[in-house]
This record gives C-alpha cells, structure tokens and sequence, in this order.
C-alpha cells in the first residue's frame, strides 16, 4: 500500500513540529493519521508556499497523486474546521464523516487562488457544477449539513458522539474481507484514475501562475491587511 | 472573451425586434444580456426553425457552442418560466439564480424532438439520469424549488427581494481577482469541453433528422391545434 | 429491439421453473418483463454461480449488456425488496418507480465479493463517491426514501396505489411520439455507452477472482453458518 510515510507527510514542515502535529498509528487493520495542529487549523503556511512556488507545486502534486492511488478504502473524519487542500482532496476520500460542528471553506478566488486537490472535477460530479461553483469558485463557507446536502459528507453525527459513533462504524468496516474492500475500491476509483492524475496536474501548472502573478500576491496582503486591523 | 455579440445573438429573428427584445449591457465588471421578450416567453419561432432546419440546427449548434467555450463566470438570473434551450443551457453556466416563481419546463418529445443546449449530457451529470430523463425524456416541468433540489437551480430567491438579492450577490463576486476566477472556471469546464462539443454536435444533428420527420411535423401540429380549441 | 428473449432470461436456471417466475407481455406499445420469485426475493443461487465461476460471469455480462444496448425507455417498476443485480442495475434504467415498501441492498463485501451491474460507475456517477461507497462498499440498506433522495430512485409512490399510479404514467408515456423517445434515449446514453461495457467487463473479471477466492467462500460460508443458526 501507498500510505504517505512521515517523512513525506512532514515534507512541507520543518521535522520537528510535524512529529508533534501528525500522529500515524496502527491498531485493528485501521491506519490513522491525524492531522493536529488544530491552533493553525491544520492549514499549510501561505508564506511557505509563495517562496518556493514550483517546489510547492510538485509537492501538492505528489501529495494529492497518494490520495488518487491509495489502493485501500480511504475514510475522512473531521472533527473541526476543514480549509483549503483539507476540504477539496475529500472529493477522493471513499467515505467522510464528520462533526455536526464542522465546516468547509476553500476560499481559492478570494486569495487570487485556483482549486487543487482534483476539486475541479470531484465537486462538479458529486453535486453538479452549480454548487460546486458556489464553493471553490465564489467561497462559499459550508456547516456540516450543508455538506452533507451535498454528498460531500457521507454522514454527519453530533459533536458529543462524533468519536464513539464513528469508531464503532470504522471497527466494523475493519473485519469486512479485507480484498473485497480493496477491489472493489479499486473497480470503483479505476475507471476515473487517469483522468484524475491529468486533473491533479493541471491544478498543479495553474496554481504556480497563481503563486507567482500580482494579483494572488495583492489578493493575499490585502487579506492579511484587513485582518491585522481586527 | 467570446461574448455573442448582438448580431450573433439577433441571427434568429429580424434585425429590428430583436434589438428591443435582447438588451446588452457592461457595468462594473459585469455584462449583462437580457432576454426580454416576456410576451413569447422567450421562445424561438418553431415555424421559422422547420422552415430552414439544417441553417436551425447550425445556427443553435453556434448558439450553444458560445457556452461551452465562454470564458469566464457565466450566471443565469431566472425571473420567470424558461422553456426548451432556456432550460437546456443552464447545464453550461457556473451558476443559476432563480425567482421562487420561475419554471423549467423543456417538453421535447411531446413535440416529437430531442434535447439540446448539451442537456443529455450536462442533466444526468448534475442529478443523474433518472431525474434528467423526467425532464428531458418526459416532459416534466420543474418548480424552481424542484430545480434547486437537483441542482440545476444554485439557489432561489423570493420574487419580492429577487432582483435585490441577486444584484448583491453579482456585485459581490465582480470585486474578486478577475484572472483567479476566469483561470479556476477554465480548470473546471476544461476537462469537459471537448466532450461537450460533441455532445452539442450530436444533439444538433439529431434535431435535423427530428424536424424533417413526419412525426415530429404531427407532434408540433397537433399542439397547435389542440391550443387553438381551448 | 433487443429485448432480451425468454431464453436468455432463463438462462441461469433451468428451464421449467423459469417459465413459471418470469413473465414477458406486450400490450399498447409497453413490453413489460416480470420478475415473479418472491420467496427467493428475485436473487440467483449463489451455489450455482460458483460452481461455474466463468461462465456465470460471461453470462452476467451478457445480461448487463443488454441493459447498457437497449434502444428504447427503460423503466424499473420495483414492487418490494430490492437483492443484489437487481439493484446494481437500476443505474442502467432511464427512470425507476417505487413502492415506499422497497428497499434495496447490495452487501459485496459482506460476502467477499464486489460491484456489478455497473455500479461501480453509475451509482458515484448518480449520487456522488462517498454515498455510493455506502451501499456498494459498505453495505448499507436502503429505504425507499432514501433511495429517492440520492436519485437511485425517481419517484416513490404509496404501496396501497402503486400499481395504479405507476400505470397511468406508463401509459401517458407509451403514447409519446415513439423515435423522439428512442432517439432521444439514445443521445442520452450514447456518451458513455463505450465506458459502459468497459466497466462491465471489469466487473465481471473481478467477480469471477472473488468466486474463485477463499476469501468470497469463507464469507459465504460464514453467512450460511449464522443463518442457519437463527
């Protein structure tokens, strides 16, 4: 299988802190990786980015392509507040359950961006072109019903439950037959994969013309302006 | 931008109406083409399309093919029943505005033709193929808030604030990065165009074959004649 | 037409009872296929396709392709509960009607096995990956209700009026001009008929790894086990 290893994860980091904030365990055929930095909402530093644009570029590129291939069933769980890559690779997750006090923003048009995570053909085939422009084209910030309205939550559970209930249904996929899941993934995910490489690699060339045009730069300091006068 | 021009848009009727029914407009960032021709409905002579079918279908195949290669954002702001390609192209913009009080209604095989405006592939897309084929295989008509359960609609306002609402909202987006959200609608109609432009061909072609048939002639003049008795 | 014949139908079983469980009828241009086995609730024998691995899947395939070639409106009139194929091909329908008794499940990898009937690409095609991973990697029943929300279903109507609703509509829509329909049908089918077959060979090649697995067995078996302890 295909995991992402830590040194990959931590790639856009520096070593240290990621060991802190992601944390990848193993226990009954379930892999978890948890993704938590919630002080930063487990966002990437924009900084980071803009400085070492086409590094970045391929980096989000090999990043998304893990989740494309992943040959295993694949299942989000969001527990809080869910921006950028965080909401738009859930397109490629197989199942994704989430808070009742969850949110997804991907506020790309608003910070001179472009969608990446194959969001620009998994959110126009899971919920139409309308609603998904409503999101990665003119920000749209979703609740969790919203979201599940959608298809792009799967289930949402209240917050005082969210844990057991889940783990209840993530232990019980576990003692399924483990290659009926992973064919069946396979059969079901095979037929669009190459598509999604090519989707993957355009929203990779686009975002680095983004990264490096005035407009993004402007659009960015414009946002940071208004937030340091809050 | 590939906007029609008014000739283009004009080639269906004769010159002179045409200019008092079709109103192109560019304010702040925004270009507005207002269909006014309430009376009709909107609608395009059937009589005049019979009269010269294979000009028609070329004409409509133009017409649509506009859509598909548009640009940049494209919203439709419904305020009142669409009927046949009214309804069709709204598979081809990035979002759709309606009244409470608008209607869809695209009654092709009752008129013994088939659909167009790249409906048979954009409506089983947006809500799948069972829903579409009602209204596109079976001539339902959808309220707006049955349009904006299947997505065809992005979100309906109350006829009252309509205009006040929608406005807010055009205006709201025409501030964002202008490269950003025309580079992120083309990542996301990119990876469809070339199929779109067949489907918009076949559909054209199908048409052709439907206007010259006895059945589709049959069809069309039984509807007049059951009118003419009510 | 290529409906298929009785012998074909019949098929998987032998001869005999087959005439008794399926009835074929063509009455006021509607050709209505009856699947009647109500105590095995319409599925095929499990044992038998095992034991001949291949051919149940050549043969599977054949019955699938027939679905995916059929020329003219197809439509599922679902009385009850829903097993299997039975369900898996109704992505294939151009529209499915439903008592609110049905229900519908397809548990692949409870049963070591995995998607057919075109699943694996209609259904995420229809309501997005993650609720079609629900019924066709994870197992979930469905209600009527719920098999409407998520477009499997295009209408439900009250058990106690079913069979009249559900007639009074086939009725209107045999009398619609009939190439208008079939041509119309075709359109709407005809940009992914191509991916269709390929999906269903893939299926199909998938299936006949999982009968011959130990895996698929052992589920089986373990299956039977449980029940027969009941």
């Amino acid at each position: 299988a295909e995991v992402p290893t830590q040194s990959e994860v931590t790639a856009t980091g520096d070593g240290k802190s990621s060991f802190q904030t992601i944390n990848v365990t193993t226990e009954k055929n379930i892999t978890t990786i948890l993704l938590n930095r919630p002080a930063k909402k487990n966002a990437i530093s924009i900084k980071k980015i803009l400085k070492k644009s086409k590094n970045s570029a391929e980096l989000l590129k090999r990043y998304v392509s893990h989740y494309i291939d992943f040959p295993k069933p694949l299942i989000g769980v969001i527990n809080g507040p869910a921006v950028g890559v965080a909401v738009t690779v859930l397109g490629l997750f197989d199942a994704v359950y989430s808070t009742d006090k969850a949110t997804f923003h991907a506020p790309f048009s608003k910070l001179g961006q472009s969608p990446e995570g194959c969001s620009s053909y998994t959110f126009p085939k899971i919920m139409g072109t309308g609603k998904a422009n409503e999101i990665i084209l003119f920000n749209k910030k979703l609740t969790a019903a919203q979201a599940y309205e959608l298809g792009l939550v799967t289930e949402v559970f209240p917050d005082s439950t969210f844990q057991k209930e889940v783990w209840k249904r993530l232990h019980a996929y576990a003692k399924l037959p483990k290659n009926s899941l992973a064919f069946s993934k396979q059969l079901i995910r095979g037929v669009e994969k190459e598509k999604l490489h090519a989707v993957n690699a355009q929203e990779c060339e686009r975002l680095v013309e983004r990264w490096l045009s005035e407009e993004c730069m402007n659009a960015i300091m414009g946002f940071f302006e208004k937030k340091s006068k809050l």
